[in-house]
């Protein structure tokens, strides 16, 4: 069924992430490291990718996958980075890609809003819906250890 | 002032525009020359481009201005270019980039969020608000002729 993966439908994660390691979320190379490999994580093919610092100590990225995209914007400063995941199509799992780029860059804690974007009701009049929530890293970590 | 640049408090505009020119959100070449336009117009400075053809027949491109983005993915069998602008700091107007955009595309409607990022109350734990609206821009375009 090929007519798949022309369907605008996709899910676009935007997030907050707090409490971040300055460290990670300060460093090109591994912000890029990150991002590339949440895409691979979310079954996307990556098309092109742009990394670069910003004043005075972030990284700002950008990696655009088929019809969608992945970037970051980061203030280690603050140990806070703002991220978006935009994936698709029915191939891929960006909620998988969330997990682990927020995981990598040590974040304590995210407020992230899931938009369905692309949805029409068959008249090409294109809308979005959303939901919102927040998540604990650290604490949902520390839990699934305490279960080993 | 320069401490207000490293503020991450940014505004990022979600939009699903309808009823778009096939002729131009198909066009790699048009996307990109609105895009880059729309970043000049917000006041943001690019620092890196990337635009490329998407099958059967979308362009999917990014604008990346200091510490955020500009993006697109479009679906011109459907008429539906699905647009990011999200910039950070007072010196930038997002809003005129997004009517800008939205124009050019020729959309006839447009699904709008405009989500606030990046805010906190001192204890760097960030979130972020919005709000949602549509744009019949025909018919707003119709209305400002009809007044001359």
């Amino acid at each position: 069924m090929p007519r798949k993966i022309y369907v605008p439908v996709g899910h676009h994660y935007i997030v907050e992430a707090s409490g971040c390691n300055p460290k990670i979320i300060g460093s090109v190379e591994k912000v890029q490291d990150i991002l590339v490999k949440a895409a691979e994580i979310a079954g996307a093919r990556v098309w092109a990718i742009s990394f670069s610092k910003f004043p005075p100590s972030g990284v700002s990225g950008v990696v655009v996958i088929s019809e969608s995209h992945i970037s970051t914007h980061t203030w280690p400063e603050m140990r806070y980075a703002a991220l978006d995941i935009y994936t698709c199509g029915s191939h891929v799992d960006p909620e998988k890609a969330v997990v682990y780029a927020v995981e990598a860059f040590g974040a304590s804690t995210s407020h992230i809003t899931e938009i369905t974007r692309g949805i029409d009701e068959g008249d090409w009049k294109f809308f979005h819906s959303f939901i919102t929530w927040e998540e604990d890293f650290r604490k949902h970590m520390k839990e699934k250890s305490e279960k080993k």
